[in-house]
């Protein structure tokens, strides 16, 4: 394995800085025969993409993809499938008063710190921009999961700030910037984030990830249980401090009565558990929520050290995001897309033979 | 790599079933010349077995572990050590009358879908019981990371359902059978097991694990990011549903400008990001949450299904733990010192000839 | 991974020194609902083990293995399997006098120098009697490997020093104690290590492992094909110097138009490749040769040095194998076993869904 | 882990087709602070490249290497290294008469069966253009390996056909285009291929690579032992057919009086043993052997099959090697660097904090 590496049986390897030549993956262990082609890609990374709301950071790159390899008349081969990404727009001039300064709340300190040496132009390979790789090959996952399974990813803001969604419109979600489902809530959003960017200021973000027809079984027992890797790959996004599975730290304050789903013929009468029992899938929509730290890359002053070891003050100027939340929603569907694949194939490894004569149920 | 084994240079495999011969589990890349007995893992088994306080089950494993291999005249030899706990007070009696029956809340549904049949003996492998090799493994991680780089890893519990702890009393800790750090609070808790038992329910806790004396620089971006491997090892520990590093979802309503930690020369201000930045540890204490549901084993009556698909009625009886998270400090701290075992080794694999002329800073 | 583990999707990871308490191993990945059972494999055990021939090592050990895990009421469970031989003829005293001397052509010099320390006692970790615990493995694999899919796995000794097997009768192999295909050959074989045992001396050997049933398509190219899969898996038994594929070295000097194997519907005329092509199982026989060098533990007189860097004579007394390829048959098939198990497992969670046009053929 | 990746702490993972897009790799877990640029990996490139021999294949690629990742202002910054090559003279039409027949002797059959459709192009993925990947990785780890640890590797021909070199002399191996390291025989091999190129057949190669200054200590027992993992590397090489270490097969008829190699505090005294003793290094040349099959892509007509399961004959025209182990020695220099700079990594990692007094030999 690999720090760069995600993934036994469907693995996902990444390169590329934010203000390097380009980004780059090699997805390895899809299964062959299945239609594939840049424009299965290009949605995720378009919904990822800076520059689709006035809201999120300026910085204008097209991403447009391109499959080195692993298709061959429209068709997965089997093979290793490189994908590419050029850089275009790096403005680097961004980041040169930065060259020795740690800014607060970053990983330039413990990059120099660990490696001795960083690339400090937009955070390097700590950058964000780095994501954008995930959600490629996250796509891949996405489109077999859907058409050979049936099984659907769909993540959406639950609470931004103060501002928390109530009820969750489907619908709504890809109507607005922010991938909020709940339209009564657009406006005061709107007029937040307004104040927020005048403010020069920052804000944390929570996100939660719904999927469907996800079979039961999935989750390899007792350390790469489906809930521990779902954790892994979001915990992984940066600016991530907190994973929950279902009720998550609501069940510190719940009765073993109210918290356990009670089960019938006719399938689960709740989803407290948010899909996954044992680390195992159960067949219920796996429910999972992710929370994002507000960006530190902020106008309001900080103060902070040099390489040197001096104290400095850091000022970001430039383009950055008030709310990082709002763009990962992509990249969080991604990452569950790419666990689910990498868990239906390992299952399928050992399992494949295995036949069970109990009904398999779902939510009532 | 497999379901059962957890990290890639220090590298911990168990097997084992709640009423199986015995438990066991290989720790493989442990450094050599480091001086290690038995009792060196007796101390922490002992602290999560059962039947050490009146609130936890009633089951009385000895656990007594012995090291089959990799130890010589006292001290590890680099070559893979086999631990060995055999089971001795198994009842089976009192599983049988749920042999199929799926309990709610449990992974016996999710795992008789998975492999077509099941140990159905106390949770088989799926039971907490598996975790007491964790736990040996953990002690010898760390006793390493404790002798050789002064770091160590202390877990308590701070919220046990509505009951928080306002006050971290470090002395506390081992003084009461709940992990709690706060003394006033403890005469509550006594009377709110007390009832809790009585009632037959069940409830859940909040746990938090700090490690101190950790260097800067563990972590391996972008997928295996410290945070992220500590979520995958907190998340895959039996009945828990969320992880948090540092300030956790409080970010999701913080500003930026709140939740940075400016540094200085003299170290640190603050510590919102819980001793990891960017995925790599900062040299700040790493400290991580985790919520534990309540378990459903419980002798209030449920509805649930047969392995044949009819509806039943499921009662727990016998030995059960009303708040599994009293038993999984130990259990977490193993964890953690597993994961930076790993890390440390990782680390160190590549970055050995890394000399940084930043000066290191800690917590001011 | 480490260094003790094997396998990716069918995982072997072993412990167990040769004069340590036990050995070990655990089975991860292993499908569930086979029948397995401790006579299951102990068969093989018998085979590799020491004493059952005039001509091997005095020791007499057993080798009684246990299941400790991962088997319930007959049939394996998914979980993962524990096994475990305890070590009962150690006979330490032999070795005490070699305590500070490196034996020429063994691992000591090696450990020491790796590690800081070793156990010396009777090659610890080096010695083959740690080859017991993956002999049981393999008969786990061997099983499931012949009645799920009819794949067998047979191996013999093609040479022993200068008498070469002329013809290969499979029904002679297990009648001598030598593995050996060719009954005219025998009482040269028997005279020949008479006077061998005598001399204090020993002699190298060659051995064959041939596969057949194997489905076509086992293999994950470009790293992980399959022949570079059994060559990693035989060169790491101990001893062993060379490995081929088919005609192996004989390829040096045979011209394209003979070597490759001409295909027909019928089936293809010839197995030059030995069953793989482009690193993929083909359907036809899967042929593997070893070189197994002479054991360095020989009565004969050699020089050497001590731990302190002094120049010393080392005599070996004790039990050893004049030839050590003897013991080595089941070892060898074992591995191989290992090896088409996990690459059974990872082949179908690539490519179960996929269906071939093309009729499968096999030899002539 | 994948198919398409080696590797566990220096990690290359490869992608790329002949007739594909482009080439590339990813490379993770170089140390940082490395000085790296494309001009270090262009010269194997060279040595590999077809074009730059007569009697190798006529196709003209520059294979011209760009880093895209992972190298800032010079040095490698310790975050993954992503090379790539673009494919630039595919020349498709030579194989489209192939299109529907397997070639015998190729992976051609064995790939339709794995995945249900192949990239019939060139043999694809089985090609040995996506080699040009491994020795541009190689090439990053020899460069490692010479300067910051004074390893250096060399390759060369012993034997072409009948044609075997009987004096090593070390700076004829660049002089002439068939790495061949006596010169007393060129005039012979020049002849030799004259004819064979005339005769449209092929012949098989034995190559030997030497790596010298490997410290002692490099290995992971019991599985991952260093001969295991060259093993592995060399036999992972398109074509190879045996794979031996020191001695090899020639071990078979020795007796372990002649093979051992003795030792005294001035060092070794042979090196029957090919530098590897238990699976570690033992700090004298470590030495290995690989046999290369002769191509089947040869104009003498062979029989075979058509996917539609019909007789076909099959004639290759257009571009090929009468001998592909001409071309194979860097290849196998990259795979003995890439296996040696793992192993480096790996056993720093846990062996780090070791000493040993007992003094350091080498060859005497």
């Amino acid at each position: 394995m690999s720090g760069n590496s995600i993934g036994q049986n469907f693995v996902v390897t990444t390169f590329g800085e934010s203000h390097g030549v380009a980004l780059g993956c090699i997805i390895d262990g899809c299964p062959p025969g299945v239609a594939l082609s840049e424009a299965d890609l290009q949605h995720d990374l378009d919904r990822r993409r800076p520059g689709t709301s006035r809201y999120t950071t300026a910085r204008r790159e097209p991403d447009a993809v391109r499959i080195l390899s692993g298709v061959f008349e429209g068709k997965t081969t089997g093979t290793s499938i490189g994908l590419l990404i050029e850089n275009t727009d790096q403005r680097s001039k961004d980041y040169s008063n930065i060259k020795d300064i740690f800014r607060p709340g970053h990983a330039d300190y413990t990059y120099q710190q660990k490696y001795g040496l960083r690339d400090y132009r937009g955070g390097g390979r700590a950058s964000a921009r780095e994501t954008a790789m995930r959600v490629a090959a996250g796509a891949v996952a996405k489109k077999y999961l859907k058409q050979i399974h049936g099984i659907e990813i769909n993540g959406f803001m639950s609470q931004l700030g103060p501002i928390t969604a109530e009820t969750i419109d489907v619908e709504q979600i890809e109507q607005n910037p922010f991938f909020f489902p709940d339209a009564s809530k657009l406006e005061a959003l709107d007029e937040y984030m307004r104040d927020l960017k005048k403010s020069g200021d920052s804000i944390g973000a929570k996100l939660t990830v719904v999927a469907t027809g996800v079979p039961v079984g999935l989750g390899e027992p007792v350390f790469d249980r489906l809930d521990a890797e779902i954790a892994h790959a979001l915990m992984g996004i940066n600016a991530v401090k907190g994973v929950e599975i279902g009720d998550g730290f609501a069940v510190v304050e719940q009765k073993g009565s109210e918290h356990r789903d009670l089960m019938s013929p006719k399938g689960f009468e709740s989803n407290h558990a948010g899909g996954i029992l044992g680390g195992i899938s159960s067949g219920q929509p796996i429910v999972a929520h992710l929370a994002l730290k507000p960006t530190s890359s902020i106008s309001v002053p900080g103060q902070s050290m040099t390489a040197q070891g001096e104290i400095a003050e850091v000022v970001t100027k430039g383009r950055h995001d008030p709310c990082v939340g709002i763009r990962a929603v992509p990249i969080a569907e991604a990452m569950i897309a790419i666990v689910l694949m990498d868990h239906l194939l390992r299952h399928r490894a050992q399992n494949m033979d295995v036949h069970s004569d109990t009904p398999v149920i779902g939510m009532r």
